[in-house]
């Protein structure tokens, strides 16, 4: 079995709301010392979503972005795929809204969302370059938009300070210089109590009690169990990617990582040799942008110019699940 | 470009709730005169989910009545993909929860959530297809499980007495002997507020207003509406469809179609030759279950032993989005 996989990213796009919340007002809404939560969660600041940015909104922003990089006209889109963490509203799906909102409602391009939290890019990312292997599809758009501030509860900082708002969208091409070397997703539902959001889909309803509702409603996290499940877990998951790459971690010029926290961002920094200075991080001023972070770091490396041909990088991250992804790329 | 897929079902399962609601029960739930549910709208009982009775829960007995018919161990399968209209929770994904209630929490086994409301399946399906033919899983679970009468709103008829409680699971291998033909998926998302549950992901949240928000977590539909767009679009998606396959509409032997109303079944069996012999119809006691009703047909047609060998069968249904697919196989 391989995974290799060809494709070209032929443009990349992202959106940060217009809304600022600095670390002294994440200070002031958890009831923080002042300063503790730029010291103790390495938050200079994040985006946050007015109501008109909107889930869709904002990846219609990232698409065009993307899009007009590309030079490709949408209506030459063979697949729209949506990405998010959280959708905007159970039904439709989150790509249908986007499609429209792109200009595309007419067109039948086939739009349908993929679903794994954080990792939802990754497997997005998977199943088109599967899709591009079987010459089913030759232009593809992968969308993630989210809007963690809809969720927060401030009682729980670090479960709160550590997310922001944001959008990105990468349009991919089926022929191109890179190749996936390998690609690992590893799901561990035993811990999915570990991060969650429990209302707002068909088990927890507003008839069970409103007050039990809202309070499901928000995103919990139980922080140091969620860094514990998947750091025992990173270092057989990430020697196995590798393997299947046929790579050394030495080799790797540039990582790619999920923005989970600042804690896991330096854990992954010292698991990789050289990694301090071959780590993206956006932690400080992007935070954690759910489903959006692997993505918007993608095309931050890319307008960067860090994905240098032939050169060898890594996209790593976890998610709820709870789930740790990789794909190793050959620009 | 060829879409044919090589694929076998090893086992398929289905699991409805304890609880019947009768036409006479929805006669009084509506307010209709006694009797008119089952004239005007062709409903006998619907399966309604007990609390007990959650997403995940049923999407489980659905599962392991499937494997047992496989003869899989759980720990052999290589992929699992929820396929609902509706999650369980925003997070995390259905397929982490439905993992751990199979007794995979601890087993590494990838699980996502492919969304497309009632096309949720015939995507996924379309996916584990393509990762068998380039030999990355040989052996997938697709779990539906839906409990649309968590979001019903009885003041309008047609939009709450069609639809039903339900799971279905199916067990796919790589090597097996039937051959998917043929695959169109078409969103057109410019008609995607005809169908959708507005409250629930990040968009409409409880602090716009309880009310507003209570509202919004009801599913609207905009029935003859959606018949419109979609009968509109049908004939020319069916020709397509059937084109690709290189069949002829009268050399189907098996019509298993998404139960989205009677109109709808009515529509589809007066668009094909003998279509009304031939199409598997559960709408009076099962009703329209959502992304589960395709592989519950599929299920049932499986076990009434209308997959024959050799014979031509064609997998079809609309969607919010508003989505038409569908797919042509070779048993």
């Amino acid at each position: 079995m391989s995974l290799e996989r060809c494709f070209g990213i032929a443009g990349t796009g992202t959106y940060l709301p217009r809304g600022i919340v600095t670390a002294s007002d994440y200070d002031r809404l958890t009831g923080l010392p002042s300063g503790q939560v730029a010291e103790k969660f390495g938050v200079t600041q994040r985006h946050r979503a007015a109501p008109d940015e909107t889930t869709s909104w904002m990846a219609d922003q990232a698409a065009r972005r993307a899009l007009s990089e590309a030079g490709w006209e949408p209506q030459s889109l063979d697949v729209i795929i949506s990405a998010c963490g959280v959708m905007e509203q159970p039904i439709p799906s989150t790509a249908a809204l986007v499609q429209r909102r792109l200009g595309l409602g007419d067109s039948g391009i086939p739009a349908f969302d993929i679903n794994a939290t954080c990792l939802s890019f990754l497997l997005a990312f998977d199943r088109v370059l599967a899709g591009f292997a079987l010459k089913e599809w030759r232009r593809a758009l992968i969308v993630s938009a989210d809007i963690a501030s809809a969720a927060l509860d401030f009682s729980n900082p670090e479960a709160s300070v550590l997310f922001g708002d944001g959008a990105a969208a990468i349009a991919l091409e089926a022929d191109g210089p890179h190749r996936r070397l390998a690609h690992v997703f590893r799901t561990y539902g035993h811990v999915a109590d570990l991060c969650r959001i429990e209302a707002g889909g068909t088990r927890l309803r507003p008839a069970d009690g409103i007050d039990r509702f809202l309070a499901g409603a928000k995103f919990r996290m139980d922080g140091p169990g969620l860094f514990r499940a998947t750091s025992r877990r990173f270092p057989g998951f990430l020697d196995d990617l590798l393997g299947a790459a046929g790579v050394a971690s030495s080799d790797l010029h540039c990582i790619i990582p999920h923005q989970a926290s600042r804690a896991a961002l330096e854990h992954l920094k010292r698991s990789l040799p050289e990694g301090r200075g071959k780590t993206l991080d956006m932690f400080a001023n992007v935070g954690n942008l759910i489903a959006t972070s692997i993505p918007f770091t993608l095309a931050q490396a890319r307008q960067a110019g860090r994905l240098k041909a032939g050169e060898l990088g890594l996209i790593v991250g976890t998610s709820a699940g709870v789930s740790l992804g990789g794909a190793v790329v050959r620009w």
